[in-house]
């Protein structure tokens, strides 16, 4: 066998990274299409080998917190681009709308993450884009733009019950994911309105 | 080998049916505190050997769909007493009470179930209880009590997420359940209310 040579080595590297990345994105489509895809089913759809996929993933569920976190990351760069100034009703509006289309991308993701996954890491994957509707429901609270009289943790169990149970409708196809944007914003904030300032 | 006589089969009859329905009480119980509870686990708590198990349910996820049917049938034993006549707003504010409750009791029951059973099989599971809270939106709708200028099926689609999202807080704590009763009635009629009869 001849010598490995710091050039093979370094393709050998590319090849790893290449194979990883390709694992990723099929895994990121499949199971999106069919949360019970099987690791076969990914492998093929990447283009490699059970064995290459075993390799850079040990099991099935490891493979899914990957993607999971990748669907965060790109969550979380979507999120930071809403503005989240000026009038919190509007603001309010904007990040219900990048969170519907987010939430309706990773449907059957968290469908597929729920099957794998514990419900304390669905819960961690949750947490940071929580964080900015938190800030913007308390900054709306104490604006006087959102009602105060119930809790703030509630408000947010709401928004995330309704634009979960709309992804699930808009796959049975109840809905167009075009109206259930519309509806979520105006259910959700006909539910934040204080009930004296509205009308 | 003695002949079987007529009062051995009738005591085998009897035997079987108590072995069914410890196995399905046992399950109720067992499901309702881990989702993944085994067969054997259930086998266990039944006072049952796993063959005679296995004897009655040829699957787990047939023992779970006779559950899911057996939690149907008491939702709808209880539902059937809701006083859905008088005011709309106090009739939804009874049926969103006991729905509440029930979506409470049966809340690791649909994970196990969203786990082991198909998403057609789970819909019809729900869509009994829906005829009624349907029937309901409708006579408020034309009352004037509901708000008109969103789609019905989206107003079920909302309330729907919100139960289950409080359901899933309350197992993680976020919200007691009498907490949670009160806020889903508060938030559902805030986003059912027309816009121009509030305050």
């Amino acid at each position: 066998m001849d010598a490995v040579t710091d050039k093979d080595l370094h393709a050998k590297r590319a090849d790893a990274r290449m194979n990883i990345a390709a694992i990723l994105d099929s895994a990121t489509r499949c199971l999106a299409r069919d949360p019970d895809a099987s690791l076969a089913d990914i492998a093929r759809e990447a283009g490699v080998g059970r064995v290459t996929l075993y390799g850079h993933f040990d099991s099935r569920s490891t493979l899914v917190a990957h993607v999971v976190d990748a669907a965060m990351a790109h969550s979380e760069s979507e999120l930071e681009k809403v503005d989240l100034t000026g009038d919190p009703v509007d603001a309010m509006q904007r990040l219900l709308v990048a969170s519907w289309w987010l939430t309706h991308r990773h449907g059957a993701l968290v469908q597929a993450a729920e099957k794998s996954l514990e419900p304390a890491q669905i819960h961690a994957a949750h947490e940071e884009p929580l964080t900015r509707m938190r800030a913007l429901l308390q900054r709306g609270r104490l604006a006087g733009c959102f009602r105060q009289d119930m809790p703030l943790p509630w408000q947010v169990t709401m928004i995330q019950g309704i634009l979960h149970g709309a992804s699930a409708a808009v796959h049975r196809g109840d809905h167009t994911a075009d109206e259930a944007c519309e509806l979520i914003a105006t259910s959700v904030l006909a539910a934040l309105t204080p009930p004296d300032a509205a009308g």
